[in-house]
């Protein structure tokens, strides 16, 4: 595989990105706005679920949004960077966990069978090979990225392709709403290096302990991150630092969240990880957080920071910090009921109640 | 009816109270704990759900707890004191919402209906007569309490008929687990009297909007609030209170707590009135707060104070404050989440996958 210069994003063989278009319908909003005043409730009483059920109704451009056939999508790959010991687990698990989501048996098995969320694994770059499963799509880039200490963790190339997978599987799946998890042991030292590079925030408040590095540790993993960043100082636009940083499935979920947003699917962001792949694609195309439902605040240290940058306000705060789609598929429900708020809840007129004086 | 004077909950006739035992078991939970740190995740990382599932374990005895018949109860009634301008909404509004509850128009209803909650609704003193509805339990024990500005808002037998009320229904119905709710036009402002009073806190930091008064009647229902305080500044024991402030769906509200937890029910807390009768209940027997899951910080001022009073932290936190038991019903799925973590989780040593270094 041809290994291009990191600026052959400019060049016509860069990554095919959908554009996505700013919602934007006055009329609409008013009148969603107006139905939601005058449920059987005081104005604004059922507080951020009304905002999420004018968002919905905004994303799919009707009155009463209905989300079907939800399909959640782990996308997984390793991470050359793991070597350096940013992880407190070994690369290995990103493959058994693999299997494992395959299994049921992981938390996001669970989650998806409770509230009936079609589950897709997707190896976008794990560094093992999967026997065929119905619910595994094989979409490998590369057996990993490469090591960003000592090189770009992704080629452009390698980054088009990764994106094109989370495209394509995106645009394979029916329905109206995706959930975005991930896995791949590595993968929150690539996103707090996007997020640092993105944001222009320096590298310790953008670091957390992962899977649970203890201070020395958190320290380590800090000072590689540091020497990444500064290695890779040229990679300051969105795809040339998902190239230097990875990793390979952070790519896929750049595309899947441009390719759901172009679509005018509901995406549904999980944690750091996740919200790190929205970040970049929101650089790309502002208008996909208009799409976006931010699940959770994570527990991982820089999320926080994140969230505000993109001004957004998840829906709960349960000091999750497992990844995988886990708190996506636990607020999953809360856009149910969103919905349902709009199509079942009585007016004050309907019901007869009488409103304030 | 005989209005007793106040001190007649010292006499043998004051109310049924059961004893709430403290659950104790260290081998449970260190069986629990251990089969959750286990799991194929880092451990910690299901961050509050892991305390959940913990505590359900615990209040069930057993390592895998699980949900049966979960019923949402929603006790409502009137209040003299509304009659003082203590509320944005006029007091039919009680009645009229109890039909829409039954009517299945209300946020309640709709959340229930999504969550398969069977919904009851108790009238322990509304203002109006019901016809028979197989969801509803006409327990009235007053035509609303009487104005605490001028009297004690329920003699201390009323304030006794309403804990049985709340005792009755509970043991009444089938399954483990009750979610809690209510409904009174003027209760935010008892509710704001119980937690000043019980947690001898000023009035001004219990006292919020309610259904949404602006800043003028926020100063006016605070002043009120003061009046009676300082008219019943001898109600200072726990049921003294409660007869005096009111109001006849929390006293029933704290029956229901006491009768849940004697029972070994889990007792899903909505907002801030549900935790003012789950306060009442714990100066009565301090166990009842291991039974209690408080679904969701209200957006109701003071509530903060008193889940910090508690030392308990909820769920959601969505800016609600709608009550009825709403919050209760969306914070649901994640009990049921909590169990099936325990119950389908895969172990490391199950999943076959690589424990940290």
């Amino acid at each position: 595989m041809t290994h291009d210069p990191i600026n052959a994003f400019d060049r016509p063989d860069g990554p095919d990105l959908p554009d996505v278009d700013a919602l934007h319908d006055p009329a609409l909003a008013a009148r969603v706005q107006h139905a939601i005043d005058r449920k059987t409730k005081p104005q604004g009483a059922l507080g951020q679920l009304e905002a999420l059920a004018l968002q919905l109704a905004l994303i799919q451009g009707r009155d009463l949004p209905r989300l079907e056939q939800p399909q959640m999508l782990v996308f997984a790959a390793d991470h050359g960077l793991a070597a350096r010991g940013v992880s407190a687990y070994p690369a290995d698990v990103t493959a058994q966990m693999v299997l494992n989501f395959l299994h049921g048996g992981a938390a996001v098995s669970v989650l998806a069978r409770q509230h009936g969320l079609a589950l897709t694994v997707v190896d976008a770059g794990v560094r093992h090979d999967f026997e065929p499963h119905p619910s595994l799509r094989r979409c490998k880039v590369a057996r990993g990225t490469a090591d960003a200490s000592q090189a770009h963790a992704m080629s452009p190339s390698q980054c088009a392709q990764a994106i094109a997978v989370g495209r394509e599987v995106v645009a394979s799946l029916p329905g109206n709403a995706v959930l975005l998890g991930e896995m791949g042991i590595g993968n929150s030292s690539a996103a707090a290096m996007l997020v640092a590079r993105l944001t222009d925030s320096p590298i310790e408040a953008c670091t957390g302990r992962g899977t649970g590095l203890d201070d020395a540790a958190l320290a380590r993993k800090t000072a590689v991150l540091a020497e990444v960043l500064a290695r890779h100082a040229d990679a300051v636009e969105p795809l040339a630092a998902l190239a230097a940083f990875g990793g390979l499935e952070i790519a896929a979920l750049v595309g899947a969240v441009l390719q759901a947003a172009a679509q005018r699917r509901v995406i549904v962001v999980d944690g750091y990880i996740v919200s790190a792949a929205v970040l970049v694609a929101s650089r790309l195309q502002p208008a996909v957080l208009q799409r976006c439902v931010f699940a959770h605040r994570s527990q991982e240290h820089g999320h926080t920071r994140l969230l505000d940058h993109c001004g957004v306000r998840p829906l709960i705060d349960l000091d999750l910090r497992l990844g995988e789609g886990s708190g996506a598929a636990l607020a999953w429900p809360l856009l149910e009921s969103a919905c349902r708020i709009l199509a079942e809840m009585a007016s004050f007129e309907s019901a007869g109640v009488s409103d304030r004086a």
